[in-house]
């Protein structure tokens, strides 16, 4: 028995978050498939952004750093997104963007290891993590004198030997939807002396993450995914308490000085997660993002993390058989795992031939998702569709999987306009 | 003869550059001199904003990345920066905080010094510097291996000896508003077989630079005080052509990566300053700088930034004058030079006593400037006032100075309330 339309609009029926979808402006004739890139618009994300400009910036000036309490931001929205990720308040700042934030918390790893297992000299890391992660921890060995050993998923466990200084993996793989087990690698990091960094990219705000459940040590990750922060929104940090005040790290500014305001020349870091931050951070961005975490707050009415993540699996699920019993003839491959412990908040389809001018045709209809191409090393072409349950419907995955198998019926992929690529896709 | 308010008003009449004060949003009751600390708001950025978050974010979401053309704003912004600091196009871009910045060319410049003068091991810098730039210095010194050697201002030449790397200043001091000569001191720098690293804060949109004319090496500096980007924009960086390429620096992420969207697990650094990109960058911070930006534009028919230096010139000149002339009596000293030719466009003032009360009886009176603590390393108190050539009036500092006058003559700064320090001021 086949799935219809119908049955998909029932399971909206009953959906107990669908409120939680008027929070945001979604455009007319879209089916946004790309949260996990860029999330979309808060509704009251524009209102919030005109207060802080023309009252707070405008009017108050200078003083809106006290008055406005545009200081205390990083920290502020730092304690809503440790909600999401198992950390506790005070222990998340948001800063800087990821990569930044990724290169201090690696020094410092480097730095307990310098210290703690003098004898360790590698980062072990996926050959698959998203690549800048690895140019910053690449940049970050030749520096220290540390190597970095990519491994498939399969090869992270045998790569934790008595070499291995620091683990760092990327939670929720950006090209194929993976998930790792972060208590058990954690665990099994630790028992080989290793430090565990994560990547929460495409983890905070679409899986539960429990950081301090599992023990991490270091933590980054993007706001402008699944938490709806705005394009360039601030990443964010996260440092598990016992090393907090073991090392400061190198990019040691004005803003993560314990006394910012003394204007001393001499550096004194800040007691815990504070002295992660570096520069000012811009203020009207944070303040778009604290409108798509407060949506969080909202569904916590609804059952929060729990209740997204049941959604979250409920919609992949949906895709990958909608995908399976309507499209089946059309050499479309699985690169998600079915498992539901294995599996982010997105589906990747593999195709041998196609992959992007299908994704282009799809956006052309308005099926919003992405291509991500091969990298010649295993991983080939693939069509990548992001599910975030706060604002995707099981219609709108019925009509997804609809335009995908008119696309592929009707060869409309192979018009030269969905061939041509573009610098950015 | 002493001068009169309607001097002052008749010097605003025959102010040319009177019509730029419309692009801005001036509050009532206001006297704005702080400008060099948060810049005001330009007319349009609001609304610009507005657009990008409701059109570009709302509507266009991830294809915004190319319709919008977010993904080249670092280097449109840093082209339109480079006509203020005398760099070419193509050689500025806007990204990260000053201080991240700062931590890029730093570590680029000991690269240089590592391999064309390995025995050279001392950064010089002024120990009155702003002090997050003095706190990065000494982090990179640890790590490399080097010395930061902090001296007053007249120590700076004789610092240049045999062990000197790196000369690192600020070119107008965030304290004292004192301009270095930065011609004469990165030839001296050179003569001495040293790299000139400038950071540009207080002299960006304030004082003309001409860096390539100075052959200066590297170059940081804000965009949220002179040039009017908004709280906390974004910061830019610019790197001598001849240098650009000989290194990347450690922040090596994928928006500096010579074919970001080829998604490599190996970094390929893209030519140029594009190098000096890091992660992804936040768009609604950058979207109002290029309104601040785009008044400089305007400012260009009006003589551009000789004829904004001059205006400044007179505005501090004006400003000295009436304090000696008004304010005589009250034991204020002058902190910043008379010299033309070593003064940015802020005037600073010295009290024995009450500095910091003084400055909030005026902020109460609507007279917006700021207090700078003393360091007990023989600087003291200052009471801060910025010139903004864009936006304020002959008769603004008239009346700044009357209000002064006031408070210093009726005691009203020994009100209890004005000498409550907050954590930020």
């Amino acid at each position: 028995m086949t799935i219809t339309l119908n049955d998909c609009r029932a399971l909206d029926e009953r959906d107990t978050l669908r409120p939680l979808r008027d929070h945001f402006v979604l455009p007319d004739g879209v089916i946004y498939l790309d949260g996990n890139s860029l999330g979309v618009l808060p509704k009251n994300a524009a209102s919030r952004v005109a207060e802080v400009i023309t009252k707070e910036w405008g009017q108050d000036l200078i003083r809106a750093w006290n008055s406005a309490g545009w200081f205390d931001l990083p920290q502020r929205l730092g304690d809503k997104i440790a909600l999401l990720i198992g950390a506790g308040p005070g222990e998340v700042v948001v800063t800087d963007s990821t990569s930044v934030n990724l290169y201090k918390v690696l020094s410092a790893a480097l730095n307990i290891a310098d210290q703690d297992a003098p004898g360790k000299k590698t980062i072990v890391s996926e050959r698959s993590n998203f690549p800048t992660d690895l140019y910053i921890a690449e940049g970050l060995c030749r520096e220290r004198g540390y190597q970095l050993q990519l491994v498939e998923a399969e090869g992270i466990l045998p790569a934790l030997n008595q070499d291995a200084a620091v683990l760092m993996l990327t939670h929720v793989n950006y090209r194929t939807g993976a998930m790792h087990d972060m208590a058990a690698l954690t665990a099994a990091a630790h028992a080989a002396g290793c430090l565990a960094v994560w990547d929460l990219a495409h983890s905070a705000g679409a899986v539960p993450v429990d950081l301090r459940g599992a023990q991490a040590d270091f933590a980054v990750g993007c706001s402008y995914k699944y938490l709806n922060g705005g394009p360039g929104a601030p990443a964010f940090v996260w440092v598990n308490p016992a090393h907090a005040d073991r090392f400061h790290q190198p990019l040691s500014g004005w803003w993560g000085h314990a006394a910012p305001f003394e204007f001393t020349p001499d550096y004194r870091p800040a007691p815990g997660i504070t002295r992660y931050l570096c520069g000012t951070q811009p203020i009207l961005s944070l303040a778009a993002l604290e409108c798509g975490l407060d949506v969080f707050g909202a569904a916590q009415v609804f059952g929060g993390m729990p209740a997204l993540r049941a959604k979250s699996l409920a919609l992949t699920d949906l895709f990958i058989t909608l995908v399976e019993e309507r499209c089946d003839s059309h050499g479309l491959g699985l690169a998600t795992p079915r498992n539901h412990s294995q599996r982010g908040s997105q589906v990747c389809l593999t195709r041998k031939e196609g992959a992007y001018a299908i994704v282009q045709a799809l956006i052309a209809r308005g099926v919003i998702g992405d291509f991500r191409a091969g990298d010649g090393a295993g991983h080939v072409d693939i069509l990548r569709f992001g599910f975030t349950p706060l604002y995707i419907r099981f219609e709108d995955v019925w009509q997804a999987v609809e335009h995908l198998k008119q696309v592929l019926e009707t060869a409309e992929w192979k018009r030269s306009e969905f061939n041509q690529k573009h610098a950015v896709t």
